[in-house]
């Protein structure tokens, strides 16, 4: 394996998970920033060209982990690999934001969903996506039916 | 941080990293399953009803990174951020799959582009894409027009 290292720092609007949207309809449109530690900038060059990133990065405030979640969109539990829970046996996020542009060692972006000070594993740029006619979107879907 | 730990791992058809189709155009269609390990099946509780998923893995069989890469979809190097590249300061990659079925500890999916063995650090529902005319894909864009 490997042993995990910060490349980047979240600068989000949110100190605290109780202010991050959560649950059926949440949106993020969040702007702040990513600020890559100096020895990782050479590694953005070219980053600019593109609209979208996957940003991966550390639940640290995660303390544990469970293999059932009980998501706010539903009042049933789940298997902890069918939700977004933060308790999962490796505390990886996966973000995907827009870049709004570079300074330096700085992405500005929308889309955040983590808290401020969160540490980022990886950036990779967003290639393409499943049409939306062919995601299927399981215990989500219902939940959203049923409170539709 | 965490120290990492497998949750699952995968059986491809690749056995060597020049199997694995890359580079412009390259489709990844490969069929094979995702193992979990015993411990956690429990995780899968209602994943059935994802059509896809992300699959976040590590690059095991990389042993340094470098900032710079040169993808070879391109003659001209970039940023690793900005690229797929398996050379990364955290060796994670990122595979969106196609969730074919599930037999108990086991899911078979579709679009595989991981060798054979790899291990897999988390499973998460894909919900939702960003509209393909939104995205912009910078040098990857202007390579396959250079050479259409």
């Amino acid at each position: 394996m490997f042993t995990p290292r910060p490349i980047a720092f979240v600068h989000s609007p949110y100190q605290d998970t109780s202010e991050i949207p959560r649950g059926l309809g949440a949106r993020h449109l969040a702007e702040g920033s990513i600020e890559l530690l100096r020895e990782f900038e050479p590694g953005l060059a070219d980053i600019e060209g593109f609209s979208h990133l996957f940003v991966l990065w550390v639940f640290d405030r995660a303390t544990d982990f469970s293999l059932t979640a009980h998501p706010p969109a539903d009042n049933r539990d789940h298997g902890v690999f069918a939700t977004r829970s933060p308790r999962r046996p490796n505390p990886i996020g996966l973000t995907v934001v827009e870049l709004l542009g570079r300074d330096g060692p700085v992405l500005r972006v929308r889309g955040l969903d983590m808290l401020d000070g969160t540490p980022v594993l990886d950036i990779k740029p967003y290639l393409s996506s499943i049409p939306t006619e062919k995601i299927r979107r399981g215990w989500l879907a219902e939940a959203e039916a049923c409170k539709g």
